[in-house]
């Protein structure tokens, strides 16, 4: 077993503590001098990365292409969609002057690009011939914040948004859950995280959007964390923006949209769901570096020879691997890359060479073991994919026991205080909602694809209960 | 030969029409509704991920890493280096809102990034153990210009900007040069166009830097543009945001730094160097796609399954491939695919089916030859080298054709009214380039490193001359 490490705060003392702690000395961010603007450190930002690697591959299989749309918007542009512009006035950041000369028309930071979107296809949208467009965007976008935290709320966040236009209603609608189904993909095979996955109440979908859906993780702490969505708008924004096409049939017709996007919120969700008391626990598939080579007594012959050696092999196997070579202790070693949550440690000293051996140390359950070096490539690739599985488990097993029937509001009410998903029968009404929420401060997450109708009653109003719905606290 | 494609202005009767055609009509770019910001279109985008995944690569090699810092500038903080601010300010966009209130402290959207990166670094480097410390970051940035052109210069351009930080100023200029020599080397590699590279004069280095070099390439109408640039900043920025490190003889020290970059000019490089009155030439291994697979006759049996074969075999060997199986007429798609640059196009009929044959057009030179279909993987392999190095050679006969010696001011000024390079000599005076400058718009490109002297004086002013400099009207 590993021994604590004493330079973070323990998650069950204060977990928003050990949140930043993790944040900051695993050298994932640090805080910028300007407020509420975080620096996406190296070791951060290539997880961020290896998302972007994964999903670009997804989309391209998928037929999308990645563009770039300017990072302002004309508020003039963005006030054509009222929906829209009301949901995010109040949290825009503004730029009024360019070239020491005050603008006529000011400029909003994109929060979120739909507007651009439209507008250009609305010059390249003529034909059907020129359906679907399937474009998306890696890029950063600005939300005004006043309260702040590391990657899971800040005024600068890195993100994909995909925008769409299609034929017609049926097609759009497929494209949002399409796009949701490979989210919860990337969850099971690149973070091993399990998501909850549905459809918005009114209340919380997207300004503008008519149905929103979400993947939904929950953290060590019990809350959930909303990790990504997916928009299906209908033909509101097209037909405020004036998209039309000529159809095979002659005719003038609007397209139907959707929009989509995951964040480097994500981020903060391996962090919350993976991590332990020793810091982070990255997912062998989304992390950075997989292993890293420590030798011990790397002074003796052939020591450091043989690590190189490994590192070449495994390398050349297309294993991320980090060899640390440096004049500091393993044991400062054996802490720091704990820290990092790489997820296998393999050791060699002079007794290993010895035996043709080496121990291998893996983060998750801190457990080690002694292996051969012969086909050390193919020992550690099994042992990343068991120690994805692993992980995998692990959160769903938390999940699953945090996902908890209520029957009553008094129940309901219980269930949300305790940390997790309370699933139950609701009316639909936006009341329940809003009294759910002043009274614990849950939110409804989403409304599960599989509605299989447990209670009569909504447990709050007792009026007809109409849908399944997750309630939970939320970041 | 091709036939001249009527859809666009030759070059010869108005060159920045033709660029404007093919940037709109190889579908590269489009204009947005905010003036200035471009919309950066799949194709166009495309071009730019493949720069990116080569830089990515040969700055790993050299051990740098990607991170993200954000994308504004408190104004407090952008004061802070004198000559900085001073070059950048009247290009400056300034958010002054945020959240709906008036922000104290305004902030400026980056037009470059060295103020973040030395804040940043004043509060992660401590130790000599710190150092290096080799950043870079992709991003856009904003600078508001009056004039714009697609690619050449905008409000906002994409760029990738490295920030580096060296213990000694030996290290940080080896760094400085060796970044322009991995853009010189990207030039023959990528993107088949070879550079003049030096040193910028006084007058054209970079605000605050000590010393800018600078790669510049040669267009078809004998214009210069520069294509990327390093910058030695010695330690001003260190001392103005108080870098300092324990080094190991126990002194505090402060490092010296470096900055360097290219952009989505390249773009207009790739363009203007290679391209035609057909439209686009890509250079092979920049070209998101390498290969067009166009049937002909492809109704009739088995043309398109054979098509199909061979898109699949060519994926497989690593080749970007595209199949048109579209209902267009093989002449609309020789070109479409003409104006997008397609290196190769592949044309399989039935009779071709009937030989095992196929017939591939060179976009470079418009040559058609027959090929077999055997190991069409390796000739098409053979044929993207040989199409980069025709063209690379192509692009070097016209850049050579091009560099003229002055020993007259007289003479100077002919070489560059008439397009190119004038190499001379120079007294090192600022009034002689501002004379050159208002005489022809010509500016002073570099200085190259190899400095031999063939003229005693200056044929400006007569005076003794100090230095070789290439001087050419620029972009």
């Amino acid at each position: 077993m590993n021994i604590k490490n004493k330079s973070i705060t323990s998650r069950d003392e204060d977990f928003a503590q050990w949140y930043t702690d993790v944040c900051k000395k695993a050298e994932l961010m640090d805080y910028s001098e300007v407020k509420g603007f975080i620096i996406y450190r190296p070791y951060g930002y290539a997880i961020w990365e290896e998302i972007q690697n994964y999903l670009n591959k997804e989309f391209k299989k998928t037929g999308h292409e990645n563009v770039y749309l300017p990072m302002v918007i004309n508020e003039s542009l963005f006030q054509r969609e009222k929906d829209h512009i009301s949901g995010f006035a109040p949290e825009c950041l503004v730029a009024t002057i360019g070239g020491q000369t005050e603008l006529q028309d000011r400029l909003i930071i994109r929060p979120t690009s739909e507007c651009l979107f439209c507008e250009h296809y609305s010059h390249i949208i003529k034909s059907y011939r020129d359906l679907p467009k399937l474009y998306n965007q890696w890029c950063s976008v600005v939300r005004w914040e006043k309260t702040t935290r590391p990657f899971l709320r800040g005024s600068e966040f890195l993100w994909q948004e995909g925008h769409t236009m299609h034929a017609t209603e049926a097609e759009a609608k497929q494209e949002t859950l399409r796009m949701l189904d490979i989210y919860d993909k990337m969850g099971r095979d690149l973070l091993a995280i399990p998501f909850v996955k549905g459809r918005k109440t009114e209340k919380e979908k997207f300004a503008g959007a008519l149905e929103t859906y979400s993947i939904e993780a929950l953290m060590h702490d019990g809350k959930a964390l909303q990790s990504g969505t997916t928009h299906y708008f209908g033909d509101g924004f097209a037909r405020a923006f004036n998209i039309q096409y000529l159809d095979k049939d002659g005719k003038i017709k609007t397209p139907y949209q959707t929009s989509w996007g995951v964040s480097t919120r994500l981020l903060g969700s391996i962090i919350m769901v993976h991590g332990d008391d020793n810091g982070l626990v990255l997912p062998p598939y989304v992390a950075p570096i997989q292993v890293v080579i420590i030798p011990i007594k790397m002074n003796e012959p052939g020591v450091l020879e043989k690590t190189r050696e490994i590192k070449a092999k495994l390398e050349e196997a297309g294993i991320r691997v980090k060899l640390d070579d440096s004049d500091k202790t393993p044991g400062w070693k054996f802490s720091e890359y704990e820290m990092k949550g790489i997820p296998l440690r393999l050791e060699i000293g002079p007794k290993d060479l010895a035996n043709n051996s080496c121990m291998i140390c893996k983060r998750n359950d801190g457990t080690k073991e002694k292996y051969s070096l012969d086909e050390i490539e193919s020992t550690i690739t099994s042992l990343l994919e068991k120690v994805h599985k692993e992980m995998y488990n692990a959160a769903l097993k938390h999940l699953m026991a945090h996902i908890k029937e209520a029957h009553s509001y008094e129940e309901a009410k219980e269930i949300v205080n305790n940390g997790g998903y309370c699933k139950m029968m609701w009316c639909g009404d936006r009341a329940c909602e809003d009294k759910f929420k002043e009274d614990t401060n849950a939110t409804a997450r989403c409304m599960p694809f599989d509605q299989v109708e447990f209670d009569d009653v909504c447990p709050i109003c007792g009026k007809k209960a109409k849908y399944v719905v997750y309630f939970a606290k939320a970041y």
